[in-house]
């Protein structure tokens, strides 16, 4: 269960900010379906309008690294950040952009062995190579 | 300060454990360089063996994920779990792989947006979409 | 599911010292509520007397911040946290002392971006400024 | 040291896009101090610019939370993610809004108590209660 | 939900090497229970194999530290993790192997103390004492 | 840099509240060495005398624990939440505690490969077996 309202297609529709975000998250996806994410953000039009854009601009926009890459830096963040509901979005994602089972595989790998050296390193408080520093 | 010894190639070179896994990292990356991670790590052998064996088997090793995509993740990782150490150690290794100012722009476009909205689904307590369910 | 038993009225009645701190909570909260929080913790009844002697020292005795102002810096470690069952309980909590949708609003824009600016200065291992030293 | 060359005022000054952000923090701060937050930043001018608009949406535009109620809560934010960077820089910027001793001993006893008790919940896994749902 | 599939018995038993691991568990555990960890694990038989040969290397084979002690480790770093999944299963595997009550008390108020601690810690910034330096 | 002042001994003996907890840190743990974290807390006498009142109750108090295992979930939560400061000084009271170097290795051991399979779990979602519920 939420700590907000998730809107119904009709609310939203209701509202010109959330329709006018809701029409253009349906027009860029090519698909009907509206994730609760944006049904929960309606509540704030303002975030709502500035989340998307920020979506936009940053995943969907054409850049150096392709689609798939984006959407596994995301799914590792989120997995650090024990977001249930970003790792479920952004896995289907990752999947609907091509990630295959070895892909998948490779990337838990990474998650794994990232976690593991940076609790040693932690723990014992290495200090950083000056071979490291810029400039 | 480190809370334990980082070892000197002196003392590495007296312990014929530690001393096989000093020159293999220096084979398999074509460097004299050993960095205080390996150097704090060799406190325990056992450790040491199986961290490096680790990072051959899943950072080195030919695999679908390219290794530049690998240090993305890596840095991705680190940087959400705060480890100073790791942040330092695998930008450089991203740099020296070839990683452009650009592609770093964009990296850290990804964790920055991911952050925010992994806070916005955790404060918002977003349930799961059955869309993104497996089976 | 909990890792513990959640204690019913009948068996924190049973138990003096559970009671006694049920008791309190409802008097002091004016509400026979108790929520499942109190209800795992009477397991450890040390734990219990000790969590809500915190409690009511911090969140409820009058200082300078406001009940509310107490609320939004709750929810914003609690979101962070990843502590699901503490975000909805606070975010409740603060609903209950006169949380504003625009506030609610304001307070996610702060967390989200702070998670983002957080993550920045993780990434790019920003050096403290001398101005911003104590003494 | 940064993983990123930290720019100086006179750098900035030649790249028309990071000039014109670092001369509005300047005016909007009525201060000739930048900090090096923003100096890192500059070598992505894309998310310098982007992330001083947020900053200025969200910190410095009125809003129903008070100036200094925000600076506690991105202290929060900050303080669980263990950024030391920020910690510095929003303690810094809370004193500047007024931030008495005895609202920093209430910030700190808040964090406190609600890390305590997030580890508690997440530790006994406790189930949220049905009160504290929406709709 | 997973985000992968879960691998029944009739699955496992089709594929060598996921045959072998579930079969070793079963040995090694003395128990036909196969937890969903594995059964998701399954999906890459790589790292399945590896997982379970660290759990048996670090957690079955006897060493300085006893079983249960190793157990209050695991749920200490699970819980700060917010891996509610680990907190469950380590919790079980403490009670198995003899947890008490007073000790799970225990554990929960160090696990409560630290957090609090480090969150102090973390808010003031505290400079280490020369007095903890190695060497 | 802390952000706040560091009381030092002249200061702490001129304030009545402060001398005391001082004192009586000094009797306890048979020392007159008083670290950064309780000159740091000294600034709000309140939170000092309430946490050096936990560390007696939790961490000094025989228990059914042991002093050195209490050290090491100390260590182990210290750790996953990036807390420098608490790491090196729990690091050296479980020294001075006799913790061994290979004790010390297997506790690494186990927090990184707790820190691997928290994350796993996390990645894949694994839904809690119903044989970890209780009651």
């Amino acid at each position: 269960m939420a700590t907000v309202k998730l809107w119904t297609d009709a609310e939203a529709a209701a509202d010109p900010r959330v329709a006018a975000v809701f029409n253009d998250i349906r027009t860029v996806r090519k698909s009907d379906f509206i994730n609760n994410f944006w049904r929960a953000l309606a509540n704030q039009p303002d975030l709502l309008e500035r989340t998307w854009t920020s979506v936009k601009t940053i995943m969907i926009a054409p850049g150096e690294l392709d689609p798939l890459t984006k959407e596994l830096i995301y799914i590792a963040v989120s997995t650090i950040n024990s977001c249930s509901y970003c790792v479920h979005s952004h896995t289907a994602a990752a999947r609907a952009k091509g990630l295959t089972d070895t892909q998948h595989g490779e990337l838990l790998d990474i998650i794994g062995l990232a976690s593991t050296t940076n609790s040693l390193a932690n723990a014992l408080q290495i200090p950083v190579d000056p071979e490291f520093s810029i400039g």
